[in-house]
């Protein structure tokens, strides 16, 4: 008997079967854009015939390390929402509408049950973001993963109006800084909070926090702010000046990217911040600058607008089922002070 | 002194270097249609405004454990190559024209050298398929990777006109099979060549193959067919019926997707296979089948046309720089045979 593929730990035959249990949940996802039924090696997808000179966005991402919590607590059917907000809460800022995305999933060894779990969370990510799962890889890579152990890596495509990209550049002094609540840790900084929680605190996952434990906190999945922006681009059109996803770096790391040059931010600091961050601070005695540029600390999603739309678009997010507050103001830029200042600080 | 995001393994200072160090790179790909200097979360391309109702092709794939050799080599500046041949080869067997790519990288500790090694690979890749890298994602992943390992994922988008997609419906019988030379085994089938040379066989990578080592031989980048393609569509609008990319499956795993129902292959099996494959195949004893459905054994891409542009689009890709043979001939299918035959098993 000669060598085959599988005595060298890859099994076609799982892959099929996987192809087979994650076709429906695919299916699910179709939007009247998807071409279906033709090119076995590739997604097709036309566009909506309502905006004028489109411009695609396109962004990818992964969900770090909060795959350990998922590995885990052998619970695999939300990360993929992750993994879907992630990509889509970047490519959402420009003003851009989800299109459609793909997912990549790197394991050592495939467990069809737990791939089928992770991509049903995955197309669940997709229906929150009204896109379609148009395709994705999976990938055996006998050696590279311990034991049960995966990657995933998303990719988003989108689609907005030339005329109407966001670009930040009508920011403007006086403009009033919104803030949409997060559901938690969403997927950054699980490297920080994994180290202060399980290895400084020697915290077990199974540790009581709030209503639940320390391990369905941390596994939350992030919020998809796609019908959000949609419904404040809807209430406003002229009146969202810029959007910033609060993703690794936290607001003073991202808040910067869609202000102008002229313009800076003050913050009040008000907001609620879910007791997870507190937990993190505290038992590990991590420094206030390190919890800023790591953690987004309550805020998923910043909406810079006029003071004149500040009300409309706060209502219309309320209404999407958002918690939206006002958490600061831009300010003319003042070159010996940071980009994004807290008034606790002054 | 307080934990730090850096004491949990993660360097945000390297990522920085990292994005200086390949922003040049992401530069030099850009084609006129990348909106630059907007989109500080995503990245922007328009469309090209000579293709009438576009549709949007899309594909991800990886490198595989390829990507072993190039660790244990440690040469890491040809394997973003074939992470874009990967995913291009897959969108172009639609008649699709690359438009952008993006790139997800993840390792256990950020190696900036490294990392800006593969990150040319990749930009090299998107130069040959003419398309532009329009994003990417560097992750940090501490405890994920042992040692120096990484995993690449990469998504490819391209556009082709709604009327001129290529389905494989016009395939008829005695239409001509065109093979297109490989460079190798491209990037499929590593975890079995691996095992057959290296714990089978127990050779070294150093071991002299055909003019180099058995180490560089298999890091050979695959193919990126995108221009060979253009050409020939541009030689023969109308006659080129399917295009099959010749990736994980061989030639019998792939064929058959863009084959119509009544029509089956029948290949000749005279083409020129490069002697890594047979190497393979007797260190090992792999079976033929087994070689069959893993390699593509020398043809990385597989051209059906009619007769009567057989001549005209074998030219044309030839001079694009590709040895074209034809390999075969469609046949009406038989019920009771495999969808591709091989002469020489009749």
């Amino acid at each position: 008997m000669g060598l085959t593929y599988r005595d060298a730990g890859v099994d076609i035959d799982a892959g099929e079967r996987l192809v087979d249990r994650i076709g429906p949940l695919a299916r699910a996802t179709r939007t009247p854009h998807v071409l279906s039924g033709i090119g076995g090696f590739a997604g097709l997808c036309g566009l909506p015939d309502d905006i004028e000179d489109p411009v695609l966005v396109s962004g990818t991402d992964g969900v770090g390390t909060k795959l350990d919590i998922a590995v885990q607590l052998d619970r695999h059917d939300t990360v993929g929402i992750d993994l879907v907000a992630m990509c889509v809460n970047d490519i959402i800022t420009t003003g851009a509408r989800p299109l459609f995305f793909l997912d990549y999933f790197a394991t050592g060894k495939l467990d069809v049950d737990r791939a089928t779990a992770v991509v049903s969370g995955i197309a669940e990510g997709c229906k929150q973001a009204e896109c379609a799962l148009l395709g994705g890889e999976t990938a055996e890579l006998p050696g590279f993963y311990d034991g049960g152990r995966y990657d995933l890596a998303g990719f988003a495509v989108g689609v907005v109006s030339r005329s109407k990209i966001l670009t930040g550049a009508a920011v403007a002094d006086g403009d009033v800084i919104l803030g949409v609540a997060s559901s938690g840790l969403h997927s950054n900084g699980f490297s920080l909070a994994r180290k202060a929680l399980l290895e400084v605190g020697g915290l077990a996952l199974d540790t009581p926090h709030d209503d639940g434990t320390l391990g369905s906190t941390l596994l939350e999945p992030t919020k998809i702010y796609a019908r959000t922006v949609a419904a404040a681009l809807a209430a406003a059109p002229q009146g969202v000046h810029a959007l910033c996803h609060v993703t690794g770096g936290g607001i003073v790391g991202n808040l910067p990217r869609v202000l102008p040059e002229g313009c800076s931010a003050v913050l009040d600091g008000t907001w609620h911040e879910p007791s997870i961050f507190d937990r993190i601070r505290k038992v590990a005695d991590v420094p206030e600058s390190e919890m800023r540029r790591t953690f987004n600390l309550g805020i998923g999603l910043i909406v810079v607008v006029p003071p004149s739309a500040a009300a409309s678009v706060q209502e219309a997010m309320a209404s999407a089922g958002e918690t939206v507050v006002a958490i600061g103001r831009v300010v003319p830029t003042v070159e010996t002070t940071p980009r994004v200042r807290y008034l606790a600080d002054e």
